[in-house]
């Protein structure tokens, strides 16, 4: 008797907190949009597999085709997510050609579920590899789903995605291991020489209109700038000059007057330009891309 | 002592494992977009009926007042979700006048909360209707809230779809029991004679610009194709031919060269027409609703 | 033995329901709009904090820095939701700047996460004050995150409305308490005088068109207008007047024809301008914000 009650408690504790070994947050981000009916679809299969699933979303706004921009919102958002959460990534021009399924686990612990096409370029030097699987889809695929060969999303990415959040098949039943590799997207990356910085604009803070660049805060401090400082800039695309102008450094956007100008450092502390309640994106007609680089240098230099 | 041991077991299994009874789903869909507190509204009221509850949507992005829309986004999602769960659909250009408010059961186990507005078109063929009752807003109707005559969304709708998913009460009580009929809009089905098949454009993958037909799989069978055959394509809009061109069926889009136009099965295993990488529908101005017809035949016929 | 047994179930009883503790719902709300990672980091944060969270949104397109629009929106939802629920509403123009980061706790027991720069304005009004507490940054803030100046959506307000609403601290540890007020926006109150109504156009109902006014329905019954008695409006933008007409009162709708226009108590109970099916906003150029006067009369009178 004193034995079933203890047994029953250990049942009890494994029954009502499974948590306690995995969050089974499953999130997901494409470039399908809100308007249809097919993120309601991939939801739905996800909570087929089980209703204990936390179900989220970082966008479905991701341009159409567009794989730089999912590797940077994936990139954006992922690092605040617990270990063992799971990512389902869709932009997926290839769909049905050679490109690989895959599911990522980096070396901190989380999990990428995505075509093998360059969406995980970013997250794959900044979380590091652990493992990479590609999808075998003889198994990891919804049932009565064969015959169709448009929305992997919906029947291999968001059913596998789910099995492995809801701990239904464990990380080595998604597939064949593979080289632990990721298809990369190349882009300028942050130079520091002879007194100025070298990077690229990967990505505009859309909604305020303000310029983000990859020099992380490590780079920049080579340049030895404090508040207020002035910086000297220059935008290229395609090697050609776009802009070229003076801006304070500054911690905030309240520290100029309004409509001015600033350099600082966003949320994921990289050097970036905004006005202060204005677009500089709009201003000075500067794009994001891989094609994009900006240079930046004290002006007293 | 070891009966209510053995009793404890039982009330605790039930109390821990509600979801073993239903799965509290409750999915919406509307035509209220995101930008305002409608949304929010209504979730708080389902919400307020039970913390339980797992809630959802499919898209609140339906154009306004498109009934047609939302029977089809309704039937493109709902598919994909679990027996018992309950989709609240509001499109309601009739809201205070004479139109029903129904909860329809389909054959399949699932619940839609809606307007009898037509809305309930196409999941009522696809999944079948078990029973269709009458909301009774004497007794399911958000308290406090009488005095509101336009905000059906919120005080009736969700509020009788969230005490349904959570089971607060039974589908017996949403109200009395009506035909199992629902009003149903009128449109083109496939139809295959002398080696073509006429159907309707019920709707366009508008993120990609695919053209979506309602010519299922097995319809289409009937042309015998094969991969790579030409297939003629003519569509009209009013009977006015819009389009005329030869494309080749393809198994996924990169079967054909960058730019080059393709027939295919969608992810509903409908006949579709895309353009690799490209948009059909806007190249060719093509639309969607009931009033688009779509004529296929195999070139060499 | 027994003793044990039943300190089991008061122990069994705590775990499996914190629900009936609290409901842990978090609300979010912001102008950061869905095309980035923004939203998506937030929810990582908060979901990091406890996995037993319910996760929602109001809305996340605010228009950039409208704060008077984030008033309404939180207004229109959150008396929706049930007691304890913490709303997170992120419209912050002058972030880093001197303006408070606080948390209100409503009378009817709500709580709201915001800097306080006037979004507080009308569920101040609504709900009431019960307390004011300014968020402690250097207790409540995300770890390691002390570097960035400019994601304090995520990094305070995410992090403190998670950990506040998963019961991780108290009201009393977001920090010192301050005087039971919030800054106010200034805007035209309904007023009763003379046979005619004065109130505000706080906002438009947009994905339809309809005018809203905050006449609320005690205010408006001064004129005694029954379903179908003409109304005379006149709206000002800036003293300026930019709409004169009648319209009838009707309770919905489909009580008036086709492309008419029509006065009638919203799902707030608020004196609203509509068309049947049609856009009255459009048709007329009325937009909405402090500086728009809406004035109402019998026209016998």
């Amino acid at each position: 008797m004193r034995l079933l009650n203890i047994l029953s408690w250990f049942i009890f504790l494994g029954l009502c907190f499974p948590s306690l070994a995995q969050h089974k947050a499953l999130v997901f981000q494409s470039d399908f949009g809100l308007k249809d009916g097919a993120v309601g679809a991939m939801k739905g299969v996800a909570f087929s597999v089980s209703d204990d699933l936390r179900i989220f979303d970082i966008t479905h706004e991701i341009p159409v085709y567009n794989i730089w921009e999912a590797a940077y919102r994936l990139n954006q958002a992922a690092p605040y997510w617990p270990t063992g959460t799971v990512f389902v990534s869709i932009v997926d021009p290839g769909v049905g050609s050679d490109r690989k399924s895959v599911v990522l686990k980096t070396k901190s612990g989380q999990f990428v579920v995505s075509p093998d096409n360059g969406t995980l370029t970013l997250i794959a030097e900044s979380l590091g590899i652990e493992e990479v699987r590609e999808i075998d889809e003889a198994k990891n695929r919804l049932k009565n789903s064969e015959q169709s060969y448009t929305f992997h999303g919906r029947d291999v990415y968001a059913y596998t995605g789910a099995r492995l959040a809801a701990g239904v098949i464990a990380f080595e039943e998604v597939g064949p291991k593979l080289k632990p590799e990721v298809v990369r997207l190349t882009y300028q990356k942050p130079v520091y020489k002879n007194g100025e910085i070298r990077g690229n604009i990967p990505v505009l803070d859309i909604q305020y209109g303000n310029v983000w660049t990859n020099i992380d805060n490590k780079t920049f401090q080579n340049l030895q700038v404090r508040n207020g400082d002035p910086l000297q800039v220059k935008i290229y695309h395609e090697n050609v000059l776009v802009y070229e102008g003076k801006v304070p450094f500054a911690k905030t956007f309240s520290d100029v007057p309004k409509d001015k100008e600033l350099g600082y450092l966003n949320s994921l502390l990289n050097f970036s330009l905004g006005i202060n309640t204005g677009s500089f994106s709009n201003r000075y007609k500067i794009q994001s891309g891989a094609d994009w680089v900006i240079v930046i240098r004290k002006n007293d230099q």
